[in-house]
């Protein structure tokens, strides 16, 4: 990518009140091991500390902006070109997101913290999954999994451990053959098409995008599987039915939290006595808020709860909760694996969507990837059953030694 | 045990206001399987199912007491023997605990509710724990763990399992020779012994029970332990030190919930950067108080949390949850072995401690057992870290696999 023309208007010197201000921003910024480079090629900060990354400004008011919003202008520049981090990106997030300088400073994000209600709205939602099947396809594994993977043995290629992961899940719900499975956000359908296959059993699955959904369909009938798979597009809340078991992966983000009780309702409606359910999730140690440029650019009304908001769906409906696992250190090799994938296919995506949503999109793997990497988020698998739920041997050993579908 | 003189006065018809108060006694508690044999022996109710016991009362104001007060009353009057149960014990209170009778009616409870506000009194509790070393020697395990055994293989006996207990919790935080283990509540000492002698570590474990210490001293001195293990007479709120893991088992019981936050802030105090915590406990699907004869006479102060309410330890401190695993199918063949063993030594019970004393207790393990058989009450372990913990492998399987001491 070439230096954009913008970069012309940065040839003077910079005037004191923007090195002031790119001083200010340090500080504000609890002296991050970082180089700023404005306008015109000056060096600010970095001074006693070796610096991770050297962050070049290509526009004069980058300060400024950095000063008024700093996370949400951070994606944007960086998105933009205007800002260039010469270095490792995702270390660099690592550092910020460890001084916790994402939330922590700038006058927008704090009149926002006032004001902001956040919404989920299905149809943002829907952007994001309607990307294009074909744009998940060139970094996704092959069953199209856009969850956390499950690295059983140390090897583990991306496509292994997604199965793994899908196995995983099928294992603690211990699965029977002819169960009813009903599925809350399924995706692209690769758990339900793997559940019906591999577990024999009959999998309803939710979603409310059309065009995964469409992916789904094929998937199921090209496997022969259209009388045990059913895809309906509605919203979980519209779930109707009974089932032995219900499965969610991925979508508990997208259920804004004052709508944790409903969830845990619809799940109650649906689950026989003997029931089981697993919930897999983003979470954090402690309730906090989206990054918000996340949630402007990339993925709006998410929200990674930390257990205690889980615990909202599960115990107004008296549901127990039989195990839960924090696979944090799986979505740190997934995010590397995903980037890797994304960054070779770079050309692609760029001829396909533009050089700013390439940009956008490698920070929001970059700063996922920081943001698990320094435990900033975690990652749940929580299993549950009716109080007394005797579904289950004495001991969880057999989910790691007699494996076999 | 001979009838009491009471059943004397027990002669004459009831009056019609102690019928009367009999039907709308089964009728409060939502017509249990169960037939009222009045104090003249007449049988009120049962009638349209298979009573599962008889209630025989034996003083003529049996049935208003009950109808004041019935959780407390009931437990009163069954240790005094002024109310025979006729039949299965233990089935008859798993009824009235899935009718949930044990909170739902009569006048004073209600009053209580209002009013009460419990308290944690170390005093209260040393009175449960001091109650004799040889009184509990006669009935736990060799290594006389006071919680939940772990019964990892299908035949284990008691000793057998409360060993795996041990080792579970061990292989769970990974201990190293070497490492420094804090333990919160040790009990007589059997943990902190079995992590010196099979792991390698050195412990420092707190009680603030004088006799348990004894105990537990003398235990690790007749092993040659006493250079590894430290027992120390205080409260929890009082640990100091850094630790490379800290344990408790059982003791969260007895931590007033308000005082949750307190307790994380010990543990947080102590914990090494890669340090890992496990806390072992009773709790509850959602939030409720203890059976409220239990708090009064048996173990007061005592409240089961549910994981919402365990999160107010973890929480403000930013521990990661790594792994909750609820063994309630474990705590209710460890009740049935405790009341097995505590059955068959009626005789030396009732001459050391009383009659009064011993249906007391047989009343305390068989409404223990009935709770967690219905799941009025859980087992939880939770596991936890620091939020980027990097001790742990990927995946939990060696615990259930490569295990040695």
């Amino acid at each position: 990518m070439g230096t954009p023309e913008l970069t012309v208007d940065c040839k003077r010197n910079p005037s004191p009140i923007e090195r002031f201000g790119a001083r200010y921003l340090l500080k504000a910024a609890k002296n991050p091991p970082v180089t700023l480079i404005l306008s015109n090629g000056e060096a600010i900060g970095g001074a006693g500390v070796a610096p991770v990354v050297r962050l070049r400004l290509r526009r004069r008011d980058a300060v400024f902006r950095l000063l008024l919003d700093p996370v949400v202008c951070f994606g944007d520049l960086y998105s933009r070109e205007e800002l260039e981090v010469e270095g490792d990106l995702t270390r660099f997030l690592e550092h910020m997101y460890r001084l916790g300088v994402d939330r922590g400073f700038g006058l927008l994000p704090t009149l926002r913290a006032i004001f902001q209600r956040l919404r989920v709205d299905n149809e943002v939602l829907t952007r994001h999954y309607d990307l294009g099947n074909d744009f998940y396809r060139l970094w996704l594994d092959r069953a199209m999994q856009y969850s956390c993977a499950y690295y059983s043995t140390p090897g583990s290629d991306l496509d292994q451990a997604q199965t793994a992961k899908m196995d995983h899940i099928c294992r603690k719900l211990r699965l029977a053959p002819g169960e009813r499975v009903i599925e809350a956000g399924c995706g692209w359908g690769g758990l339900a098409v793997h559940m019906a296959r591999r577990y024999g059993v009959r999998v309803i699955a939710y979603n409310i995008s059309s065009r995964q959904l469409r992916f789904a369909h094929r998937q199921a009938a090209r496997l022969g599987l259209s009388d045990q798979v059913e895809f309906v597009q509605d919203d979980y809340r519209n779930i109707r039915g009974e089932c032995d078991a219900l499965v969610s992966v991925g979508m508990l983000e997208h259920v804004g939290k004052e709508r944790y009780s409903t969830l845990g309702g619809v799940i109650d409606r649906c689950l026989t006595d003997r029931g089981r359910g697993l919930i897999h999730s983003i979470g954090r140690v402690k309730p906090a808020a989206t990054n918000i440029w996340i949630n402007k650019r990339i993925f709006q009304g998410v929200h990674a709860p930390s257990l205690q908001e889980v615990m909202a769906i599960l115990e107004p409906w008296s549901f127990a909760v039989l195990d839960i696992e924090n696979l944090r250190p799986h979505y740190v090799k997934t995010l590397e694996a995903w980037l890797q994938r994304f960054e070779a296919i770079q050309d692609r995506i760029v001829a396909d969507h533009g050089p700013q949503f390439f940009r956008a999109w490698r920070l929001y793997l970059c700063g996922s990837l920081a943001a698990f990497r320094v435990g900033d988020l975690q990652l749940y698998q929580v299993l549950f059953s009716r109080p007394q739920c005797d579904r289950f041997p004495l001991t969880r050993g057999s989910v790691y030694t007699d494996f076999q579908t």
